[in-house]
C-alpha cells in the first residue's frame, strides 16, 4: 500500500489554517498515487489543546473541520486525529479518538484505550478510556490503528491492565498505524523506537508511526515519524524538527537507514531553536528583546534566537551596573558583533540611586544585603518590559535550570520574560550547547565560556560564593529532579549528607519563584512547569 | 458506637508536626470513650501532596508515620487516609488508601475506587483504582469504608462505570464512613451535602463524612464534616474553616441541625481570611506588605488580611505618582486609620523620571503609550518587593479576576506578589465583600466604594475607558469561565457578538499574563491556577 506520512507542525486550535493544511497534504498525496493519508493525534484541533476540551463549541468546531476535510477524501482514505463526544450516558465526556476518512464521508472511528496521566500528560482529565476493539480495513488490507500512549504498555513496565494490540490480534491485522503527540526529551527519540521495535516483534507486523513536529509553548515534538517493516527494520525514518510528507509503500523493499546519530548536544540544540521559532510564529511576533550580561546563559541564549529569528530580529540590551567588569561588556559587545544581532546600552546606576533616594528614610539604620542585589536585577527587568513594550519584542529569559532549581534568580527581575529558553538546560549543559555553538566557529567570544560565573550584583561576586560548584550541584539537582530520588536514596549514592539537604531545601523553599517563572522549553524527561506539580506551602 | 470526628488543619510534608497532632487527638479521644476516630482523606501527608507522591521517600514517611500512630491505636480504632504502594505488577505504582488501625497495628487497608481527575484534580496522575471491594468491621459493626470521590457518581452525572457503595451493599454494612479532601467553593458546601444525602436515601444507612479544613496555598478546605442519621437528617454538623474533633454517637438521637445559613459574601471572606492565615503560617512568615492605592481591590485585600494576621502584621505602602488623585490618597490614609494597619508613605515621581532619562536616547521619536503606564506599575512593584526583602514580609497581590481574565494589570507590575487575595474574585464581587466588610461600621471609607475605578496611570484614567462595564463584563466571564460557555452559547444567551469576541479575545490572549501570576486563592468552582489549564500560543 502506498501511503503518505504527513508529520505536521499544527497550531493548536487555529482550525482555519490547520484545515487548509491538512486538505492541501491529502491533495498533494492524491496527485502523489497514495491510497491512505495518515495525519497525528489530535491533529485537528493541535497537541495538547489543554481545557479547551472543556468548551462544546471546541469540539464542534473539530467536527466541522472533520465533515470539510472528509469531502476531500474520494479515492484516497486519510487518517487524523481528533477530539470527539462520548455519546452514551457514562464516563467523561470526550475520547481521544483516530478518524478514518473515504468517499467522502466519516468511514470508521477508533478510540484511544491507554491515557497517559503523568508528567506533562493530563489525558484522563478529559477523555474516557475505549473498551471495544476492533481493526478498520482500508482497501481490502486489515489495519490496527491505535493511538500513541496504546502501544506504550510493555512488558517490564506495563502501566495499564490491558494492552489494546492484543485485543487487535484476535481479528488478525495485516499491519499497524499508530498515531502520536509524542513530545521530544533528549532520551525519547531512542525509546519511543525501542518501544515501536517491542510491538513490531511481539506482533510480527509492520508498522507505520506519525507523530507531530513543531513546538506548543513549552512543549516541542520532534517528529521522528517512521515506517518499520515486519522485521523491526528501520525502513523511512522521516527528519527530526521538521514539517515533512512522504510517501512510503508498505509492501516495497527499501534500503535500511539507521537512526540519526546527532549527538545530545545537536538535537537540544535543534529543539530549542524550533521551540523559540514556533512560539514567536504562532503568537505572530517576529523579533525577541533579551539582556546580555556577557555571562554564558545570556550568550547561548543570544545565539539560539538568533538562529531560530534570523539576527536582525534580535536586539540585545547591554544593562550595566557599576558592579559590571569590563571584560562583561567587551564579552557581550563581542558576541553581538559575531553574530549580527542588534546592540542598545542602557546603564542603570543612575535609576539605582533614584530607588536608594526614594527609599532612604525607610530604610535607614539597615544594612545592605539580597535587597539591593535583587533591586538592580528588578530594574533590568523593568527596562526590558519597556524596551518589549514599546516596540513589540517578545523579552526572551535567560536563566538556566540549575538557578530556577535551587532559587538563584531575582523574581520580576533576571527572571522576567515571555519564554524561558535554557530553563530546563541544566549550567553544565548551557557549557555543552556554547562550545557545540562554536564547534566551526569562535561565536560566542571564549572568555564567556571560560570565566568562572558571575551574577556581577555586588563587588567580586562569584556564583560559587552561594552555591556548590555547578558539576556538583548538577549532578545532584538530576538525580533529585529528573530520577526523584529522595534524602535517603541520594546520601546512599554517595553524596554528602550535608549537601543534599542544602539542595534539596533549596528546591523545595524555592517552588514559590518557579511558579511565577515563564514556560520553559522542555528538553529533558523532567522539566519544570506542567511536568513536575509541587506544592509551594509544603514542608517537606 | 461513640465515634470522634477529626477535621484537622493538616500541613503537606509536615510529617513530624501532623503525626504528633494525629496523636494527640488519638490520646483526647480514648479519655472521651471513643470507640473509633476518623481523620480526612491522606491526612498522613496532607492534600494535595501533588508530585512529592513520585518520591519513594516521601510513601516511607507515610508508611512510618501510619506504623508510628498505629501505636496509639490501643482500645480504640482509628481511620486515616495515606498513600500505599501498589504491590501488583501492573498499574500505577500507588494507591490512595484509609488505613483502619486497632490493637496497635494495620488492621486493615481500603483503597479509593473513583480518582477525580478534572478541575483541580489530579489523582490518576497517581494511583490506581481499586477493583476489590469488602466492608471492614470495628467492634463488631460492619462498616462500608470509601474516600470522598468515591460517593460522588451520583445518577444524572455518572463520570464513572462503577460505584463503589453497590459493591459495598452486598456485604450488608451497617454504616458508611467517608473520609475527604473536598476543598471550598461558594457551591460546594450545599452540593456536597446533596450529595452525601443522596447516598443515605439511596442505600438507607447513616452517614459519617470527615472533610479537611484549611488552606494548601491556593485550595481552601472548609471542612463541615458531618454525620447524617439514616433518614438522610443532619444530626451533626462540624464548624466551617475551624479545626475541630467532636465526638458523636450514631446511635443516639439527637437534636437536628439546619447547615448554616452564611450567606454567599460571608463564606467567600471567611475562605479568604483563612487562606491568608494559612499561607502564612505554613510558610513560617508573620507580616505582609501590600500597596495601598486608594481603590477598592487593595483595600478590600488589607482588610481581609488585617482579620487573617492582625493590623500590626500588615504594612500598606503607599506609591503615589504625579496621576494619583488627592481623594485616593486621602481614601488610603482613612483606609489605614480605620483598620490601624501600619503605613509607610513612598511617591514614585523622581524614580519615573530617572527611567524616562536613562531611556531617553532609544526612545527618541517614540510617543507615549502603554510602556510608561507599565513602567508606573513596575517601579511601585521594584519598590515593595524591596521592602518584602529588607523587612521579611510577603507581599500580597491585589489584582481581582476581572482584571486577571481580560489581562488588565501588568506583569511585574501590580500582578507582584507571593499570594494573590482576591484573584478569584469578580470586580462585583470585591464591591460585595467590601459591603460585607462594612457591615456594622464603616472601616472601608465608603468613597473607596462609590468612586469610578481607576488605575490612576494617566490623568483622568477610568477603567470604563479599556473595558466593559463590570456589570456586564462580570457575566461574560462567568458564563466564559465557571460554565465553559463558548462563543455561539454565549450569543445564544444574548450577548452581542462584538461583546463576546471581545471578552473571549481578551481572554484567551491573556493566558500569558496569567501563567507568571501568584497563586490564586480559590474560592470559585473554576479558579485561574491549577484547575484551568490552557495553551498560550494556541489560536482560538
Amino acid at each position: 500500500m502506498k501511503i503518505s506520512i504527513a508529520q505536521l507542525n499544527i497550531h493548536v486550535g487555529n482550525f482555519q489554517k490547520n484545515t487548509e493544511k491538512i486538505i492541501r497534504e491529502i491533495e498533494e498525496a492524491k496527485k502523489k498515487g497514495s491510497e491512505l493519508i495518515v495525519f497525528p493525534e489530535l491533529a485537528i484541533c493541535g497537541y495538547p489543546p489543554r481545557d479547551f476540551l472543556e468548551y462544546d463549541h471546541f469540539i464542534h468546531e473539530c467536527e466541522n473541520a472533520i465533515v470539510n476535510i472528509a469531502k476531500h477524501c474520494v479515492s484516497i482514505t486519510a487518517i487524523i486525529g481528533s477530539p470527539s463526544f462520548n455519546t452514551s450516558n457514562n464516563g467523561k465526556r470526550l475520547y481521544n479518538s483516530a478518524f478514518v476518512l473515504s468517499d467522502g464521508k466519516i468511514a470508521d472511528v477508533v478510540h484511544k484505550t491507554l491515557l497517559p496521566t503523568y508528567d506533562i500528560f493530563d489525558e484522563y482529565r478529559y477523555f474516557e478510556p475505549n473498551a471495544e476493539f476492533k481493526c478498520i480495513e482500508i482497501n481490502g488490507k486489515k489495519v490496527a490503528l491505535t493511538i500513541c500512549e496504546d502501544l506504550w504498555n510493555i512488558d517490564d513496565q506495563k502501566l495499564y491492565k490491558v494492552s489494546p494490540m492484543e485485543d487487535l490480534m484476535e481479528y488478525e491485522p495485516e499491519l499497524m498505524i499508530n498515531i502520536a503527540a509524542s513530545p521530544f526529551d533528549y532520551e525519547q527519540a531512542q525509546e519511543r523506537l525501542n518501544i515501536l521495535k517491542w510491538n513490531v516483534n511481539k506482533y510480527k507486523l509492520p508498522l507505520v508511526y506519525v507523530n507531530h513536529v513543531g513546538a506548543q509553548t513549552e512543549l516541542i515534538f520532534d517528529g521522528g515519524s517512521l515506517f518499520l517493516n515486519e522485521n523491526a527494520e528501520l525502513q523511512h525514518l522521516l527528519p527530526s524538527f521538521e514539517e515533512h510528507t512522504q510517501q512510503i509503500e508498505t509492501e516495497k523493499p527499501s534500503t535500511l537507514i539507521s537512526i540519526n546519530n546527532n549527538t545530545k548536544i545537536a538535537s537540544i540544540h535543534d529543539a530549542l531553536v524550533l521551540g523559540i521559532r514556533d512560539y514567536f510564529s504562532k503568537s505572530e511576533f517576529q523579533k525577541a528583546v533579551l539582556g546580555l550580561s556577557g555571562g554564558i546563559d545570556s550568550a547561548v541564549v543570544a545565539a539560539l534566537t538568533a538562529k531560530a529569528l534570523g539576527p536582525k530580529n534580535v536586539l540585545a540590551v547591554l544593562l550595566p551596573s557599576q558592579y559590571s567588569s569590563d571584560h562583561s561588556i567587551k564579552d557581550a559587545e563581542d558576541l553581538v558583533d559575531n553574530f549580527g544581532i542588534n546592540k542598545q546600552i542602557v546603564p542603570i546606576e543612575s535609576i539605582y540611586t533614584s530607588f536608594e533616594n526614594g527609599l532612604a528614610d525607610f530604610f535607614q539604620g539597615t544594612k545592605p544585603d539580597l535587597t539591593e542585589e535583587n533591586m538592580q536585577a528588578r530594574i533590568r527587568g523593568v527596562l526590558l518590559m519597556a524596551i518589549s513594550n514599546k516596540f513589540g519584542h517578545i523579552l526572551l529569559n535567560t536563566s538556566n535550570k540549575s538557578e530556577a532549581a535551587v532559587g538563584y534568580g531575582t523574581l520580576y527581575g533576571d527572571m522576567c520574560g515571555g519564554l524561558s529558553v535554557i530553563g530546563d538546560v541544566y549550567k553544565t549543559q548551557v557549557y555543552e550547547l556554547a562550545k557545540h555553538i562554536n564547534l566551526e566557529k569562535e561565536l560566542i567570544p571564549v572568555n564567556t565560556i571560560v570565566k568562572p560565573p558571575s551574577a556581577e550584583l555586588r563587588p567580586g561576586q562569584k556564583d560559587s560564593d552561594s552555591l556548590p560548584e555547578y558539576d556538583l550541584l548538577d549532578q545532584v539537582l538530576y538525580q533529585y529532579i529528573e530520577r526523584s530520588k529522595g534524602r535517603s536514596e541520594l546520601i546512599a549514592m554517595g553524596f554528602e549528607s550535608s549537601l543534599v539537604d542544602r539542595v534539596t531545601g533549596l528546591v523545595n523553599r524555592n517552588e514559590y519563584k518557579r511558579y511565577q517563572t515563564p514556560p520553559i522549553l522542555r528538553i529533558s524527561p523532567k522539566a519544570f512547569g506542567m511536568g513536575r506539580r509541587m506544592p509551594i506551602v509544603a514542608k517537606y
